[in-house]
């Protein structure tokens, strides 16, 4: 059910011929045709794919809303200038057409290989496909046509008191052969003011989605979005804005679980900060250095080299304050090693799931991170896209 | 020779025991005892090993000057506290009572581990075997003393008009175990203002040392040094600072050929930037970027991610206006794939070294970075410590 489990919504997925076997093409509509709230976060990439370009300039035109979404994998119609958005455009205009809406209605998300045109034919002719095979059972069909390499759907609901809220999406932790890409798709039929839609997404991004660094880059597609057909009437605000949160943060966890050659998660929390911003850098500084994820997929307890990437991230650090923790047992304090039940590091360190914390001894401000191992599996995903 | 090419510098090096087998201590030193003028790198790390918190405290408190550099490689000393400390002072004050000099003309070095505690018994009990063998020949021995996981010693010598400019280094590339500590030690019988020859190693650092970028993080221990004898009398300044670059350029192309795990080294260079700044910012999100460096090891001419590294480097970007070319061959334009010679585009790939141009459009800075890739040989060496 997934992205169906609200009231309002349909829709379908397939095999257009993008990719090799897997299904490439997803559609997602009301059930009506009828436009409803839509509230989006996109990629603050520089270098953006026109569907991204498309969306923002359709949605800042027509008062965010929107009656459907096309969404296709395999090629993110990236580095394909404007004769890739004119292909944005067109399969626009070919699910306005096969739905009868506005094409201004219409959402379009690519995913998959940058700087290669996009097949305009099989896309083009499997969207009458997509609209009639439309229902609340094609859920999971079309989580399976948004995905690229990842290995398993990544759908979530969240039953709220009065409504419901339901999503679908693809891994950041899907490396190859995208930048990474991000996709998330949430549908609620819950009614709230499109204000507040648009305040839980980006919030619930920044808290979920933004804290899962795989690369330590943002992609040229990244998307979220959110539609509210509403009939199921108003919502708490409160629990509406908990509830999103609540979808993201399960869909961001099934991404960590399937990233490309992952092996071990950790979750680092940086606590004793000066700032919430320097927390994050230092967060963000330990996520993203090879050293660090090299030894948590050795399942190595290296505590010095945290220390040394939160030393090197620009933020204020006291290290006679400062104290490393694996799974809530301290290796160090004030920078120096200290005794500790070794055998529970062991099994901890062995375990799928890293719990980290470092302690600045700064502030008091703090921040958490996801991030990933670094093994041979993740190099065999990515040297090489052809 | 290498760092007692110039006149009135003596070295030695040897296997005190701190590595199960290789030579793991050096000793350099000036050949009458007496102090000379020192130029002195430290590291920004703000988790900073306490052998150069001492150097900075002792150069400080003497004017900046040296008379003997003793060095340990095996154990960075790093995250030891005050022992550590206390330990750095113990290796001075040692090679001081052996030398027969002030221990406050005394540098000390360390690399290797972080987080456990130096071997005082074996160093200590080999600094007065060093002392003793100290002699010209004895600089191959030192470059050896100082490696930890380099393939090969680093050493270099530049003959100016009426000087001599030598040097020996340990890599930044050599990761593990330790945190991609760089050491460098120059010496010049050359005559310069200490002025001149601290802006000449700040200068010749950032321009060679500080583009290689392996990790993407500073070390602990990071020191690079410069001793002048002055043996040869006055040499010109602008001769010698051009010197100084030249031994760095050629100790940092050593260092990233040997990296650990590497298989090919990518020059990227960023034009087009709106500023220095920017154009730094963008080869260093490019160098970094993971998906970037497995394409350097498929030999994967992947332009798309070199823009989506770029994009997501927080600079001005003009996507219409932006270029990006491998050995010189222009393989995108405006954000678009365009024609190129595939077959020598191939070869290119398949080098040793690949030579990258990625074009901002957004002004007329530039900047230059040293990458390496990313293969299973990089992991095999960073995931276990012990």
């Amino acid at each position: 059910m997934s992205v169906t489990a609200a009231l309002g919504f349909v829709a379908a997925g397939c095999h257009a011929g993008i990719k090799r076997r897997k299904f490439d093409m997803a559609l997602l509509a009301t059930e009506d045709g009828c436009p409803v709230p839509c509230a989006a976060v996109f990629t603050q990439n520089k270098f953006v794919a026109p569907p991204v370009e498309l969306d923002r300039a359709t949605l800042d035109a027509n008062g965010w809303q929107a009656a459907a979404v096309i969404v296709n994998s395999g090629n993110a119609n990236a580095g394909t200038g404007k004769p890739g958005y004119k292909d944005a455009q067109l399969m626009a205009a070919a699910t306005g057409h096969a739905l009868q809406i506005a094409n201004s209605h219409v959402m379009v998300c690519s995913t998959g290989i940058i700087g290669t045109p996009l097949p305009m034919e099989p896309i083009l002719s499997h969207v009458p496909h997509l609209a009639k095979k439309l229902s609340v059972a094609g859920g999971h069909d079309a989580a399976r046509g948004i995905l690229t390499t990842d290995h398993q759907t990544k759908e979530v609901v969240i039953q709220g008191s009065n409504f419901t809220l339901g999503g679908m999406a693809k891994g950041c932790g899907m490396i190859a052969p995208n930048m990474a890409t991000m996709l998330a798709f949430l549908t609620t039929d819950a009614d709230v003011p499109r204000a507040v839609m648009q305040k839980a997404l980006k919030a619930a991004s920044d808290a979920t989605f933004n804290t899962l660094n795989v690369d330590g880059a943002t992609s040229t597609n990244d998307t979220a979005m959110l539609l509210a057909s509403g009939k199921r009437g108003k919502a708490d605000a409160d629990e509406f804005v908990n509830a999103v949160l609540a979808a993201c943060r399960d869909l961001t966890m099934q991404m960590a679980r399937d990233a490309e050659g992952m092996t071990r998660m950790a979750h680092v929390t940086v606590t004793g900060a000066a700032s919430e911003a320097e927390a994050k850098a230092a967060a963000k500084s330990i996520v993203e250095n090879n050293l660090v994820k090299c030894s948590w997929y050795g399942g190595d307890p290296y505590w010095g080299r945290l220390m040394a990437a939160a030393g090197s991230a620009g933020v204020e650090l006291d290290v006679a304050k400062s104290r490393v923790a694996y799974g809530g047992i301290v290796v160090a304090k004030s920078g120096v090693a200290i005794a500790h039940d070794g055998q529970a590091l062991t099994e901890h360190m062995m375990g799928d799931e890293v719990q980290i914390e470092v302690h600045l001894g700064a502030g008091k401000a703090s921040a958490k991170m996801i991030g990933i191992d670094l093994g041979p599996g993740y190099i065999r995903e990515n040297s090489r896209t052809s």
